[in-house]
């Protein structure tokens, strides 16, 4: 039974900052997929001392080690070396890989550097992984060590860095291994996507309700937070009884949650305009075009979305959508006057069934004292009639963009949906 | 004299796979640029034994610890809590942070979830760190610790896990704090923002040019890529001689190079329209928006930017850009004639200097055998009249629309500049 995983990525590419350790990523999830716990993740750079240390750490935190990075054929790749002197066996070189190898290097019609030969070095219980998409084959080892003064069973998979090459060996030959070792029970997992209450309050709603019986996750990546529930796999009834709370966290989130499950809030959006078989249209002022964007990230879009109308000076707002000469005057491009009209004219000159606008001071100049920085009016006309709000949004730039664009979407989803379009936004 | 660094990142999102731990690579290359080393990276869920055990080894491997996350109010969040008893301090209530935190709920209209006065708590040393883009201060501590049989300075500084929160806090308070601390000399360094050459291309011109006179780095963010080079910041006359091959560097690539420092193409294109007085419009028709997203990203750009019409079906692009019915009956939507009439109809309407389109096949689906998903046509109107050409990308939706952007973006920075137009692109 193993149930302890620790991650260990070594190079100096990833301590010096040039890349993310998107492999440890991609493991960490297969991990969780498989019901494996992921201990901690370990990240060094290209350096004995440092590499024997994270060796000594991922023995003792995890009963399993996914090694990757430092086969290459060069000096600064040290991971085969270090390992084999932290297990107290010898290297041995490996003829049938060296053969593979020659023959790949001829095929390609190349000499094959001496140097590649340490590629074909193993500690010498290794068992060895085939590499069919590199130069660098992959080995595990399963070995006893002595850990607090007891004896324990350790089992570890070291794979190439290179990430298709790393992918592969682990979904061909690394998870069937660690299904035999019996891995734990994949947990029951349920995900809501939620938009208009802070971190804080959910936290204090969803906790009242779900007290001791799950696990509760949240993770703010704004404008969204998602909040997970999570049973283990070997809880009798898992998904049963997550059923039921999902059911009460639904009830008590209402229109909050935006979507179950991974989707994104333009995606769920376009889902529902398709169920509803309604029309989109768009005008915007200070998101500049992003909320066309975000829409367009969604396949099949073209659907249900006609146009979006970026009228970003005021002449653009009178020529394209027909915003009164007089509403601007009098009320400024930034008002719900404004936007009112922007949305009524993307409806009339679109055809769509919906149209929402905005337009306000994203930063960071422009502000007044009336009207200052983050200060966006929203408007949706549809053949019921035309409303609006003016919201005070805060933040950067970038983010008065983004809230913007959020707001407007869940907008149209309220309409849509049924639910109070003028609720969206932040409540505690 | 502080040299080594130990970055810890906390959260159950990383250990299960949800995100990648880029924060982590964020602070790696500012370490790097501030020339410290970093000796480890420590991931570990929100679980109190794994962070205290994560504490542990980062005052042992490091002698600053650099932590980011666990700083929300909910009561998954536990890198206070779990440091304050590690150094074995109280924690106590900050009340100007209280007071804060109070005031920009009110300024919201909310009111404030008794919860959040979690992250007023710190550890009764700690020096707090402002947070001017979210609710959750950070903190720094400098302390003695015994480690091996010797006592040792150590400092720590723990910053929120919302990269732009910890981005902002680490540029404006920690990097001085640590060169206060004596960090190492920063190096020299260059870099250049490119776009057209592939990055064997890249290495191939640029290694020929710089040989063993300084390091190079390259950093692929498709669809960019920046070419760095350094000299460590102990080398004699390092700025002088990096002049000299940064020289050398502008002039092999000449219009590939779009930017130099850490400019992004809107910033630059904005820049030198500002410069050129020349107004911009844009018509797009497969990227959705994302153009004129990426235009308004820019500060103050409503001194160029006029209107971007996104004009997703052929209704659209023939009410608002005036595109013929029998251009698009004969050539089709995707087309560079329909991208011509796009661009002209949209300088037309918007009276603009400059107006560049797009129209093209983003996928997965709508691919033909004439037009494959990732056809792509764009049109530049100007007073010299307009040009046009077809390009096949690749990759999914999202990218499509992203190399799209660049592409159009690149197109009207070319022809701001004087540059060969058609030459924007891919080149080896």
């Amino acid at each position: 039974m193993i149930e302890r995983v620790v991650l260990l990525s070594t190079g100096d590419e990833l301590t010096t900052g040039k890349i993310a350790d998107t492999n440890a990523q991609w493991l960490a999830d297969r991990c969780f997929t498989l019901g494996l716990d992921v201990t901690a993740v370990l990240v060094v750079g290209d350096d004995r001392e440092r590499i024997t240390w994270a060796w000594q750490s991922a023995f003792e935190r995890g009963d399993v080690v996914l090694a990757t990075g430092g086969l290459g054929p060069t000096s600064d790749d040290l991971t085969t070396e270090t390992l084999a002197a932290f297990l107290g066996e010898d290297l041995r070189l490996d003829q049938p890989s060296v053969d593979k190898m020659r023959a790949l290097f001829e095929r390609m019609n190349r000499p094959m550097p001496e140097n590649n030969l340490r590629q074909a070095m193993f500690p010498a219980s290794a068992t060895i992984l085939e590499n069919p998409l590199g130069t660098a084959p992959g080995y595990r080892v399963s070995c006893d060590r002595v850990i607090g003064g007891k004896t324990v069973k350790r089992h570890l998979a070291v794979m190439p860095g290179v990430p298709r090459e790393m992918k592969s060996m682990f979904d061909n030959t690394v998870a069937p291994w660690l299904a035999e070792l019996g891995g734990g029970a994949p947990p029951a997992v349920r995900v809501f996507q939620t938009f208009g209450m802070s971190e804080s309050a959910l936290g204090e709603k969803v906790t009242a309700l779900v007290g001791d019986e799950a696990r509760v996750g949240y993770r703010a990546s704004f404008p969204k937070i998602s909040v997970k529930i999570m049973l283990p796999g070997t809880v009798p009834d898992a998904e049963t009884r997550l059923d039921a709370l999902a059911a009460r966290v639904r009830d008590a989130l209402g229109g909050v949650v935006y979507a179950e499950g991974e989707a994104t809030m333009e995606e769920e959006l376009g889902r529902i305009l398709r169920e509803k078989g309604a029309t989109l249209a768009i005008a915007e002022s200070c998101s500049g075009g992003l909320i066309g964007h975000r829409v367009t990230e969604v396949p099949g879009c073209s659907a249900y979305f006609i146009a979006d109308y970026v009228s970003y000076s005021n002449g653009a707002k009178k020529d394209v959508l027909g915003v009164g000469a007089e509403t601007l005057k009098q009320y400024g491009a930034v008002s719900e006057e404004t936007a009112r009209e922007m949305a009524e004219g993307a409806r009339r000159r679109s055809g769509a069934d919906v149209a929402v606008a905005t337009t306000g001071i994203a930063g960071p100049d422009g502000g007044t004292k009336e009207r200052p920085v983050g200060t966006v009016c929203f408007a949706l006309a549809t053949a019921e009639g035309t409303i609006s709000r003016r919201y005070q949004l805060w933040g950067t730039r970038d983010w008065v963009k983004l809230l913007t664009s959020q707001i407007a979407l869940d907008w149209v989803r309220r309409w849509a949906r049924g639910l109070p379009v003028l609720e969206s936004g932040f409540r505690s």
